[in-house]
C-alpha cells in the first residue's frame, strides 16, 4: 500500500464523490469546528483497507488524524470500533462515505479469504485469488486477499503465461503451447497449463512446466491427479469451488486451490462512522 | 454509457489486465488467426453491461465484431448466450477477462435492482441506490441499477443537500440547518432532511424541505409518517431494508425506498466466454 | 476551493506559463535573493480570488508567503494593496502572472456581480449565473459569482433537467416532455421548463415542475406572469437582461434572475504585483 | 489548431458541462431523431474558433455534421448564419453549450484584436497580445489573436527573455541582466528589455538587446525615444494603451503595439444555436 | 507493441516536440501541398521500431501513409531506404523529428543486441536485458530487445523476486531470505539469488531457487559452478561482461547472460528522412 | 529542475520499475530496518542528475536523506562517491534502480558536453545540443547539457523557426521561406536558415535572418563562409561533426556548434549503490 499507489485512486475517489463540493456540510458546519468520531465495523469480520481510510481522511483535510484501534487483519466481533477520528468536522464528514466504501469492500473480501484460508490450513494448502477483480481496482483488491491471508495468483497477463483451453487448441497441443511461449520468454516467466483430463495432466508434466491447474475435475480425479505427478510439479485447483468444498478439495493433496469468488462475490462489511456531537469545539450555540 | 465516459475507464483496465503483454496469446496465436466466440450467462438474471464489453472487445482490437444477442436489461435463464463475437482470436482472449469481469459485476447489479423492483412495483414504490458504491466506478454502477429498473438518488455530495444527524447537530437544529443551506444555494438544489422520529418528521417538513428520509424506522413509525404528512412533501425509507422487508415498507406508502446492497452486496453473475476453436481460420495444423 | 479542486488547475497553468522555465529570472535572480511584494488592485472592484493566488505562489515556491491584506469578497477602492508576498524573488516573479491571471479573472466576475445583487437587493431576488463559462474553469468562475453574492444555477446538464423549446419540440408538449424526465429521474432531480408565452407557463406550471424559466419576456409579460402563477412555483428572468434592466425586471416579483452576462463580459479588474527592491537580501550588490 | 492541442481540452469541457450525463435530452429526445440546425453570430464581429466548435460537435457524436458558412477570420454583421449542423438531435443539444462557450469567447477576441489591427495598420505597425490569458486556454486564445491579424508575443517566459524592472533591479543595471541572460541562452532566445525612460533605452540598446518595450510611456516621450534608437533595434510600446490611443502611438514610429485588453476585456460575442424542429426526423408524433 | 501502449507516448512525444506548433512549416508549407520521402538508415544495423514510426506519422496527420521497405528486426546495410512516407508535406515535416528518434534509439538498442546474440548462438546461450533503462521507455527498449533476438529478463519489481547482496545480508542469510519470499509469495512468482561465491552458489541451489546469477564472477569460476549445478538450476552471467567477453563466457555453459549495456550504452542508428522536392504537388511556383 | 518538472516523471519511474510492487524487499525487509549508502561513480566523468536522484529517494520513502558529496556539474575521478544516501533500507532498496538510470544517463550526456566545451573552450566556440533527444525526456537531457557546459538550441518546433532544405524548396526560394514566416511571426521569434552553399549564405544573409546554420560543409568552405558573413549574423556549424573535429570546426570562426551525439551516442556512466550492512538498524539477527 505505498502511497504512490494509493493517493491517485483515493483523489479520484474523493472527486467522485465530492462533484462540485459538499453543499450541505459547507453550508452548515462551521470551519473551524472539530470534533471526534469513531468507525464502527457492526457486522464482524476480518478489516482490511485501515491504511487507504487513513489517507482519504488526510487528503479530505490534513488537520484530522485517524488513528487505528485494531490491526490491519484482526478479526473482529460485531458492533467493534476500529478506528478514531479526530478534528475538523467538516472534513471529517466529507470523507466519510468514501473512506467507508473502501473499508467495507476490502474487509468483505479480506474476511471470505480468512474464511477459506482456515478451511484448508490443516492441509497446508494455500489459497489463491484470480483476474476476477473489479476493474481497476486489481491492487486493492489483491492487497485484501493478503491481509486475509491468501497468496496472490499471477497479478496480470504479463506476469506469468497461462495456457488454457484456447491456447492448446490454437497451438495444436499442449507441447506445442509450451514449446512457444518457452521460445519467447525469460527467466522470470513461468508457466502454467490448464488441463482438464488425466491425459491432458501427463502431457503437461512431460513438457516441463512449473504449475498445472486442475480445472473443473471432481475430487476423485484430483485426488489420483496428486498421485500421478506425485511432486513433479506443483498442482492448483480451480473452477467453481464453494466454501463448503474446501476440505474435501484440500484432502486431495493439491499445493493450491484458487477462488473467484473471493472478489467476485464477497459482500462488504457492514460499516459506519460516529461522530460524538458532544464532542464539538466550539459549540452550536456558541457559533450561531 | 457515452463513449467520453467509458473509454478512458476501459482503457485502464486494459492495462491494468495486460501489464507488459500477454505472454500466452502473444506467443502462441498467431496473429492472423480469427474464430467465433460466445459469452455466456451461465447462472441466469439480468444482463447488463453490453455496451461496456462491446467497447472493452473493440479496443483490443478494432477488427473484433461483438453482437449483442440479447437486448440490456433482459432476464435471462441460465447457461443463456448473450452475445457472439467474432475477429481475431488474440485480440478476443486478450479482451475476455476484462469484458467479463465489467459484465458480470454489472449484470450482479441490475439483477439485485430487479427483484428489490418488482417486490415493490404492485405499490407504485421506487427503488433508489446510494453513495455505497465502489469507489471510481460509481457512474457505471448507477448505470446498472437504471437497467435494472431502478432510480438514482443524488450522485455526488455536490447535486443535492442531504442534512443528516450530524450537520442537523452541527447546526443546533433541522431548522437552522435548512435554513443555512438554502441560504447558499441556487434553485438547482433539492434538500433533503434524515429524520429517525416523528417529531423529527414535523420540524423538517415545517422547514419546507423537499424530500425526507425516514432512517431505520420501523413499519408502524413509517405508515404513521406517511399518514401524517399526507402528501405534503414525498417521503423516501432507508437504513438497512433487505429484501424479504420490502413489501411491508412499500406497504405503508412511502415514495421511495433506498437500498445500499444494490451496490454494496451483489454477487456477480457468472459469466464465461467459449471460443469455438472449429472456427479458427487457419487451423493450428496449417499455421505451424 | 478544496485543494483537490485548485491544485491540478494551478498546476497545469503554471506549467502553461513556464514552458521550459523562466529564461530571464533564472539567469538573472540569484536563488538565496528573497524580498517583499504586494499584490495591488489598481482599478477598485470586489476581490476573488485570493486562495488560489496563494496557491500559485505556494507551488512556485513552497517558501513564499502569502498574507491576505483584505477578505474575499470584500470591495476595494482603486489602488488598493490586497495582498502581501514575502519570500525567495524568483519564486514570486515566476508566480506573478499566472496569480494575477487568476485574481484579475475572478475578481472581475465578483464585480459585476456584486453591482447586479446590489440593484436587486432591495427587491428579495436572488441573481443566479448561467453554463456561459470558460470551457474548464467552470467551478473557479462559479465560485467568483457566489464570492460577489449570486447563487448558482445547476453546475451542468447532470444535476438539473431544464427543459427548453427544442426539448418541448423534440417530445411534443411541455406536459410529455416533463412526463418523460420524471419518468427516468430519481428525487434529486429538479425539473425546470423554459416558457416564452403565458400559455406554456400555464402548462408548465400545471405539469408540475420545480421552477419555470421566463425567456426573453418584456416587462410586462413576467409581471403578468407573477400574478397568474401566485407562488404555485419559483419563476426565473432570464435573456439578454442588462444592468440597467435589473431594477424593473427585479420589480416584476420574480424569484432570481440569471445574467449570462456574468462570465461572459465581465472585463478582468486591472492588477499588479510591485515588487520592493530596497527588501532584497542579499542586496545586488553583494550576490554579484 | 491541431486535434492534438485541441481534443484534450474539448473533451474536458465537455466532461465538465455532462456531469453525469444530459437529464433533459437523453430523457426527451429518442436517440434515432435527427435534425439541421444554424448557429448564428447575432451580435457581429469576427468570427474564430469554427474548427473548435467543429470538433466539439464531433466529439459528442461523431454522425453530426458541422458546415461552416462563413471562412474562420471573417467579419460578420449582426444575426449572421455562421455554421450549419446537421445529425442526431440529442448529439447536437448536449455539445451546443460547450460550442458556443469556445465560439463566443474566441469570436469575441478576435473581433477587437481586428479593431486594433485596423486602427494602426495605416502606419505599417503590428499588434500584439501578452501573457495575460486565461489559465490554460493560453493556446486558443493566441490563435484568436492571429485570426483577428495580430501577432503571437512570447508565449511563456521560456520562449523569450524578456527583462523587466525587478530584474533590472536584481541584477544591478540593466547592462548587467543582459549579460547574464546572454552567457546561459542559446541562439534561439531573443532578448527584450522594458524601459520607462530614455537613459535607460540609451543603455538597453547600447546593450546588444535584440527588442526594447516602451513601457507606460507618454507619447510625446515614445517619438523621442524612436528618433533616438533610429532603426538600431525594433520598439514595442505597451501599458495601458487603449483603442482610442492606437493612432497616435501607431505614428511616433514604434514596431510594434501590445495590448492586454484583447484577452483581459474582449466580451464574448453573442451566438445561438438555431434548431429547426420541422427538420426533425422521425417526427414528435411518431416517435411517442 | 499494442497501440493502447504507443498512442499515449507518442501523443507525449509530439507535443513534446511541437511545443506552441511548428513556426517554420505553418508558416511556408501550403495545408494542400502533398510529397513523397524516404526514411533512410545511414549507417546500418537492425531495424527496430516500424510500428511506432507509422503511429507518429498519423498521429500527425491521418493522411499520410506509411510503408516498412524492410521487415522489423532486419539487419541492413548502409544507406538503405527503410521506410517510404507519402502524403501531406507539413504533416511529414512535422512527424520526422519524433518519428526518427524513437527509430534510431530503438534501432540501436536491437543492433546490439544482435551482436551479441550472435556471439552466442553457437553456445545455445540466450540474451537477457536488465532494468537498466531509459526511465519511462522501459517497454519500448525492452521490446527492441526482443526483435534484436534478446529475450527479456524481469520487467519490473514486481514480476519476479530478486535476491541480492543487500537482501542476503538484511535477512541474516540466503536461506532465510528465500524463506521469507516463498511465504509472501503465489506460485506466479520465480525467484532468483544473486551469489558471488561458490558457497553462496550452494546454499541458493540448496534453498529451492528458480535461477541463480552469477555476478561479477570470472571465468574459471563460473565454468565451476556450471560443473557443481550440474543442470539443478539453470545460471544467469551477469556483471560488467561485454562484447568481447561473450565467447568466453557462454562457453562456460551458463544458460543465460545478462547485459546492462544493451540498452546503457547502445549509441542510436543514423537515420534521416529524405523529401523528394520534385514530387511536391501542387509545385511551389504554382502555390506561391 | 523545478519540482513541477521533476515530481510527476519520477512519479512514472518509479511506477515502472515497481509494477505490482517489489516482491522481494518486502518480503525481505523489515519495515523499521534503517541503514546508511553510498552513490558511487565507478567510472569517473561529469556529474548530473544529483537532484533528480533526491527526487527519487524522496518519493519512495520521505524519510530518506539524500546528501550530495559533489557538486551537480562536477568532474569526479574513477571510484568516486558522489551522495550519501540513510533511511530506511526497503526505502533505499526500491528507489535504487531508478535513482542509478537517471543520474547514469544525465551524468553520460553531461560528461561527452563537458569533452565537446573544453575541446573549443579556447576558440570562444559556444556548444549546443539538437532535437535529437530521448522522445519525452528532452527537458532532462536539455538540462544535463547545460550542466556540462553546453548551451541548448531551440527547444522545440514553437521556439524558433528554422528553414531547412524541405523549407526552401517548399516555398521556392530562401528569401520567400523568410518573408512567410517573417510575415507570421511576432518579435520572439528567431529564424534560422540552414544553408549548403555560399550562395545560398549569401541569400540567408541577405534576406536578414537571425542566424545561419552551415550545414555538413568542409571546414575550409566554413571558413570562407566566416570571411564573406564578417560577423552580419551568427553562424553554427553542423552535421555529423565528432569530437576529434572540433579544433579544426572551431578554428574556422563559426560562432556555435551544434552536436547531435551528445544526446543519441552518449554511452551512460557507470554507478552504483553501495549499503553499509554493518549500519543496518536493527542488525538481521535481532529482528528475525
Amino acid at each position: 500500500m505505498h502511497p504512490l499507489v494509493v493517493t491517485g485512486l483515493v483523489k479520484r475517489a474523493l472527486r467522485e464523490d465530492w462533484g462540485q463540493g459538499d453543499l450541505t456540510t459547507l453550508a452548515i458546519v462551521p470551519p473551524g469546528m472539530s470534533g471526534r468520531a469513531t468507525v464502527v465495523c457492526r457486522s464482524g469480520g476480518v478489516v482490511a483497507g485501515l491504511p487507504v481510510a487513513e489517507c482519504v481522511f488526510g487528503m479530505a483535510d490534513a488537520d484530522i488524524r485517524f488513528n487505528p484501534l485494531v490491526a490491519e487483519g484482526d478479526r473482529v466481533p460485531p458492533a467493534c470500533p476500529v478506528a478514531a477520528v479526530e478534528g475538523p468536522v467538516a472534513g471529517i464528514l466529507q470523507a466519510e462515505r468514501v473512506a467507508l466504501n473502501f473499508l467495507q469492500r476490502l474487509s468483505g473480501i479480506a474476511t471470505v479469504t480468512r474464511e477459506a484460508v482456515e478451511a484448508v490450513v490443516a492441509y497446508g494448502v494455500r489459497i489463491l485469488d484470480t483476474r476476477k477483480t473489479t476493474p481497476t481496482l486489481r491492487a486493492l483488491e489483491r492487497y485484501a486477499v493478503r491481509v486475509g491471508g491468501g497468496l496472490n495468483h499471477r497479478y496480470d497477463l504479463g506476469s506469468m503465461a497461462l495456457i488454457k483451453d484456447n491456447h492448446r487448441r490454437a497451438a495444436g497441443s499442449i507441447t506445442e503451447a509450451v514449446r512457444r511461449v518457452r521460445a519467447n520468454s525469460g527467466p522470470a516467466v513461468r508457466i502454467e497449463v490448464e488441463v482438464e483430463t488425466l491425459d491432458e495432466l501427463e502431457e503437461a508434466v512431460a513438457s516441463g512446466v512449473d504449475l498445472v491447474m486442475l480445472d473443473n475435475m471432481d475430487v476423485a480425479t484430483m485426488a489420483e491427479a496428486v498421485r500421478r505427478v506425485a511432486g513433479r510439479v506443483p498442482l492448483e485447483a480451480s473452477g467453481g469451488i464453494r466454501l463448503q468444498d474446501l476440505p474435501a478439495v484440500a484432502a486431495t493433496g493439491v499445493n493450491y486451490i484458487s477462488l473467484g469468488y473471493l472478489t467476485t462475490r464477497a459482500p462488504s462489511l457492514d460499516m459506519s462512522l460516529e461522530l460524538e456531537p458532544e464532542s464539538f469545539t466550539p459549540q452550536p450555540a456558541e457559533v450561531r
